[in-house]
Formats: C-alpha cells, sequence, structure tokens
C-alpha cells in the first residue's frame, strides 16, 4: 500500500469548515469594501521577479518563493500584490475616475521556515486608494482598516492602529539639521530590536539623543497626522488610534504617513499594515500617481478571532447559519422517487437549496441525512403523494401539503417568514 | 524611463470589469452549489508532482507547470484540483456523513503556448459527490452541470450534454470477445481524430468492424446510463443530453459513467467534462470511497457567455446592479465637512454603501463622481445642516431631510423600497 501524500510543508487543504472560516473572513472583508465603495480586482499568482526587485530598490525581498520556469524565465510566486497592482493601476488609471478605491482578495507566498500562524501560502486582504495626495485618503484608508476590525468583532480593548507619519521625521530631521534623513529613518526601524547602548551610539553619531528622539516619538506630529486625526474624530474612530511615531515600516517604498494595527496583548506580530508610497506606480508603470494602502492576511487575523470570545462568537453564530441545504426530502416510498427528483429540480430551479437521499433509505436514516445538512424543513413525499407533509425540523411542528397546493411557493414562504422558533 | 513590467505570458490581470465578470461566474456556481446542498473546500495551489504522478498512473500529464522549490522538491502548480481532493477527502471522511457532496473554486495552471480562451493559469469549478457508487450519484452531478449552463443563461439550443459510460465499453468487449478491453477504449478515445482507414485498421485487428462499433456509439447503453437518462428523465432535463459512446475521456482513472458539455456550434472544444473515478481516492489516499465529479473553467465559458445574445444580457444586468456604491455624500459646505465625515461613517456601520468627495470639489464634479460609483442617492450637505437634501439620481426627484428626522433609517427606507424608477 503507498503511503498517502502529504500537502507541501506550510500548505494548507480546507476541509469544509476551514473553508467556511475563510469566507467568513472573505465575507466580512467584502462587505466592509462595499460599505465603503471599493472595487474589486485581481492579479496573477506568479509575476516576473523583476517586478519585486523594481518595487524594492534593487534589493530583493527575502523569502521570496522564486523559480525558473520552463521558458528559462526567473519568476515567483507573488509576495504581495501592491507591485502587481502598481502595473495595473498604471495600465488602466486613463479610463478609471479618480481616486481609484481597490481592494482584491488572493493567495501570496513567501518561501520560509512554516511556523504558526505562518505559513508558505496566506490569503491576504488587500486596500487601496490610488490618485489622491491629500492626507483625506489616508484617513478613508485608515477608518476603513478599524472598521474591518469591529466588523470582524474586534473592540477597543482588543486592537490598537499605531499611526505614523514618515515624513514627521523629515521635518524633525531638517529641524535638527541631519544630513542624511534616511539613515535616521533606518535607526528608527531597527531600535525596538537594539539594544539601548547600541541605539544611543547610533543617534549620538548624527548628532541626537535618545530623550530627544522618545520624545518625539510620543508627541511629535506633523501637517497630515492632525489632519488624519481630525478626520478619524469627525468618524468617532480616534479612540482605536495612537500616534507612535516609532513605525516607520521598513520598506523603502513608503512615504507618508503609515500604520500598523497590533494585538492589544501584542501577543503577536502586527495584524495588518500599510501607508502611503507615492513613487512606486511611477517607478513600475511610469504613471505619476500617489497611493495609500494597507494589508491583512488571513492567518493571523484567524488566530486572533478564535482567541477572542466575542468575536469568536460572532464567527461561529455565522458559521452555524450557513447550512448546506434548506430543505430535505424524504423519499417514504421509493414508488414515487420520479416524482421526488421532480420536486427536488424545481425547489431547486426556485433557488431554494434543497438535497434527497440518493438511493433508498430507510426513513429515520433520512431524517438523520436531513439534520446533517442543516435543514429546517424536511417534505416527506409517500405513498399519499401528492398529498406531502411538511415537517419544521426546528420546532418539530408538522403539516400536510394537499394535493391541489402550489407547494414550491408554499415551502418558499415558510423559509421567507421566520416563524418562532425558525428565528433561532 | 524604465520600461513597465508586463504580466507573464498566459497570465491576466483582472481590471475592475475582468473581475466582475469572473465574479459572475463564482456567484452563479456558488448558486448553484446552493440550490444544490453542495459544500465548498480549497486544497493548495503548489502540490508534490509525486500527486500528480499517482494520479495518471506512471504517465506524467503533459503541460505541467513544474519547478524544484528551494528546498529541492519537485513540485508543481496544481493542473486540477481532483488529486488534492482526493488525497483531502480519504483524510476527512470518517468524520462526514456520505455521500460528501463537495464543490469547489480556485486558480489552476499548465505550461504551454497561450492562445484564444487557454491561458497558463485558469479558474476552474470543481464538483464532486464521494461516497455514493450508485447512478443517483452520476444523475445528480449531471443535473449539476447541466443546471450550471442554464442558470448561466443558455438554453437547449446552446449546449448539449454528451453521456457515455466507459462500463458499456467493457460489456461490448465481453460480447465481442476483445480479450484487451482498453486496447479498444483507447482507438474510441482517438478515433475521432484519426483518417478512416486508420481506425478501420487498428478496429480489424481486435477483430471489430467500424460499423458494429459505430452502431454501438450511437445506440449502446449500459444499465448506468439507463438509470441517469432516468432520473434526468424525472427532473425534466433528459432533453439536454445525447448519449454518445464515443466519450471515454482519455484519462486513465475514470472507470464509469463519462460526460463531456459541448458547445452545439462545436467551434469551441468541451465546456465542461468529468465522470466516475471508483479507484482514485484509493490510489491516493487508501480509502476506498467512489466518487464522481465535474470541471468547467472560466475562460471558455467567459467566451461563450460574451457570444451568446441571452447569457450576455443576463451578465450584463448583473454587471449593471454592481454598483461601487448606493449613496453619495455631496459636500455642499466644506465647514461641514466633519459632519458629512460623521454621517459617511454612520451610514457606512449601518450597512449603507456610501461614498464622498475625499477632498473639496464643486458640487458639480461631485454629482459626477456620485454618477461614476452608480450610486441612487445623493446626500446633499450644506450650510442648512442638520437640514439635508436627498436626491434620487434615477428619478430626479429630490426631497429635504429635516434635522429632527432619522436620516440613517429614512435613506435605508429608501434604498429598501424600490419606488418606480428605482425599480429599473
Amino acid at each position: 500500500m503507498a503511503s498517502a501524500i502529504q500537502t507541501l510543508p506550510g500548505f494548507r487543504d480546507f476541509a469544509p469548515r476551514d473553508c467556511a472560516i475563510r469566507n467568513y473572513l472573505f465575507e466580512t472583508w467584502r462587505g466592509v469594501a462595499q460599505t465603503y465603495g471599493f472595487t474589486e480586482y485581481e492579479t496573477p499568482l506568479v509575476e516576473d521577479t523583476e517586478l519585486y526587485l523594481r518595487k524594492s530598490g534593487d534589493e530583493l525581498p527575502t523569502q521570496l518563493f522564486r523559480f525558473e520556469d520552463q521558458g528559462k524565465r526567473d519568476v515567483t510566486l507573488r509576495p504581495e500584490v501592491t507591485a502587481s497592482l502598481a502595473r495595473l493601476a498604471a495600465r488602466v488609471q486613463r479610463e478609471n475616475p479618480k481616486p481609484m478605491k481597490w481592494f482584491e482578495i488572493g493567495q501570496c507566498f513567501r518561501y520560509e521556515k512554516p511556523q504558526k500562524g505562518r505559513g508558505r501560502e496566506f490569503y491576504q486582504f488587500n486596500v487601496d486608494i490610488l490618485g489622491e495626495s491629500s492626507a483625506a485618503a489616508d484617513a478613508e484608508l485608515i477608518a476603513f482598516a478599524i472598521d474591518t476590525m469591529k466588523a470582524l468583532g474586534f473592540g477597543p480593548d482588543d486592537f490598537r492602529l499605531r499611526l505614523s507619519d514618515r515624513d514627521a521625521w523629515m521635518i524633525f530631521a531638517e529641524k535638527h539639521s541631519i544630513s542624511d534623513p534616511s539613515a535616521l529613518l533606518n535607526i528608527i526601524d531597527k531600535m525596538e530590536r537594539m539594544p539601548d547602548d547600541k541605539v544611543s551610539d547610533l543617534l549620538s553619531a548624527i548628532g541626537l539623543t535618545r530623550e530627544t528622539v522618545d520624545d518625539f516619538i510620543k508627541n511629535g506630529s506633523s501637517p497630515a497626522l492632525d489632519a488624519v486625526r481630525a478626520d478619524l474624530s469627525a468618524r468617532d474612530l480616534l479612540s482605536y488610534t495612537e500616534t507612535d511615531l516609532s513605525i516607520v515600516r521598513g520598506l523603502a517604498y513608503y512615504t507618508g504617513v503609515v500604520f500598523e494595527i497590533f494585538d492589544v496583548k501584542k501577543s503577536l506580530r502586527a495584524i495588518a499594515g500599510g501607508g502611503r508610497y507615492d513613487d512606486l506606480v511611477k517607478g513600475i508603470g511610469n504613471v505619476d500617481l500617489p497611493a495609500t494602502g494597507f494589508a491583512m492576511g488571513d492567518m493571523v487575523i484567524r488566530h486572533l478571532i478564535e482567541e477572542n470570545t466575542l468575536a469568536l462568537a460572532q464567527m461561529e453564530a455565522w458559521l452555524d447559519r450557513q447550512s448546506a441545504a434548506d430543505v430535505y426530502i424524504v423519499v417514504a416510498d421509493e414508488e414515487k422517487r420520479s416524482n421526488a427528483l421532480r420536486l427536488l429540480a424545481d425547489l431547486r430551479r426556485a433557488g431554494v437549496s434543497t438535497d434527497i437521499a440518493l438511493t433508498a433509505a430507510k426513513v429515520a436514516k433520512q431524517f438523520k441525512s436531513a439534520q446533517n445538512t442543516g435543514a429546517r424543513l424536511a417534505l416527506v413525499i409517500g405513498s399519499e403523494f401528492p398529498e406531502m407533509q411538511l415537517k419544521n425540523l426546528v420546532s418539530r411542528s408538522e403539516e400536510t401539503i394537499h394535493p391541489n397546493a402550489d407547494a414550491i411557493a408554499h415551502i418558499q414562504a415558510k423559509l421567507d417568514s421566520p416563524d418562532g422558533p425558525l428565528l433561532a
């Protein structure tokens, strides 16, 4: 007997429950996108590796899932979507009114050691506003990110959005006569992971003290940050944020307001992150298109939901509503199977989710199958056909459908009008 | 100026309209799956190449998108989903009542010369019934395939499902004392693409005449085919089918009833195909689980829709209903922007799809933006706030929302109750 072939390390099978949880995330993400008036797009899963080289400024990101295809091309399973978005947006921006408010949901890949909450493939939710340089676009995007967390059932005690602005550091650098602001940003980016004395040494080498920097991290600002905060305050979302200028986001391509969403317990890495990237579309697609965007992955967020009582209860309630079928046809007399099949076809054509035991089975077993599908109604077809019995599997009540009744319309009405227990 | 980086040959960007068309297919597919009581699953996009070797019986399919990963593994971007499904189904079948009625929607890949209607990546809709060996499962699956075509707007003059059964040829082979039935199946599989004299030579070599074979192709049957036809007849779907025993489907792993859906004009290859594969789950996952399934790709079906008046009109009507936003907030007085932002947030939180001009703009320009989003209502916030104007952008009517009115509830009611022109 040959051994079973497993999934590759870091890749996942989605059995029905896992797939339903994935779909819950997708539906919630799409729901927020819809209330915000965003439009969906998609880009390829495989790209010319050059695209990521171009994006990150000649310094390839590590952990690329990179290979040579049969045509000897250097290609990569996409690690993220923004580079592809920049190409697509540049190509089609003429025919799209600005701002372009776009979102995407799809798989990304990275080649690294799989660990808890981090696989070699994952789904990512990408949200971007292109063609608008004002801080109002940053605020709209940040509000979107916060409302996404709220839509998933997280409250102000669960997460915090840390707000920052790379331009604030530019202003700071000018005020303190720092000749190379990018060296300063580089220190800020790494200081959380460095020993204190090392940080102080690096800062003093460019003429700064730790106190000056720490004070600016907590109390500094910028015109864009002030505008974003005023906007979020008008939307009643400011309490979900805190200004933290230590967030600069390593990647070279960010240009202004940046942010990250963190688990308040800090037990996990950032839940989502993003910011303004006004030069990327020009670098990749030769079109001047200011932009801001954020991304959120499915693995960390699922983990967080499963650890959060309210978010989990909301997801479980959603999962409970996902029945395989609403109506189950019980064939109590095999002589009437043709009639049952016809009713099955008619119910489905009317849009009613309907299932049936494919082969002859005891009535009790068919009722058990009905339960397994989550059906609310069982339509029993027996020797009395065209008279039938309709059983409400929730309230356990029962009624007769008479030969001349319009069974389809009757069942549809039953499903549409929740009568007491059906509301449960 | 650096040249723009293109998508790789055979890969597609989905700009918003293309993505909406993709989503139309997904929604239609999922809709049929729901009425049939099928449950969604997913499997990885990258698999151990061995999985496909195991599936196809030591003869690897050509055109695999195959490469070596950084861990020196021989891996493949999945060309199809059935092999992965067999693994997953074997692993979880104990905890799932039979039959398992499962579907999947996701990308597949093949490395071949891209051509019209055939790329290196495509979406595939996979529908399978596992754990039921009777012809009733074949009939349920075939009915699903036909109803999928109908749901997309295709009628009996547009497509035909060709029904066959490899077991019918086994019975035929026994009757005609053919010692190697697989040699016969091999001829049948290839005869459409071979010159007539070559076919006759091959057949006579195993003791058959072309006439005998042609007659059986048209008039032959099997117990399973008879049962499937009776079942489809009860469902009023038989007229969409024709028996054509020349369909044997090349792949070695099919074991019983097989079928293909063809464009009646035959201008394109098969639209969908599938059949029974009772041995595959055992071969891959060491579990005895009879199964039948079919797959349909997105590229051929989109092409067919665009060539079909009714199917295209149905899709266009769906696309027209996909507005980016339902309500557009027009800020007629920038002094009131904070109030506008608060209303924007409240409307969205109430689930109303709402957009706004992010920066100050002339009122006429904002109304133009409202049109671009497809909004049905414009909420005008000006100096009279909290009094506001609500304009119906379809009927061109207008009303005043008074300061004490519940604007959110009023707008929700407006959107829910189509009043005349809103029905359009």
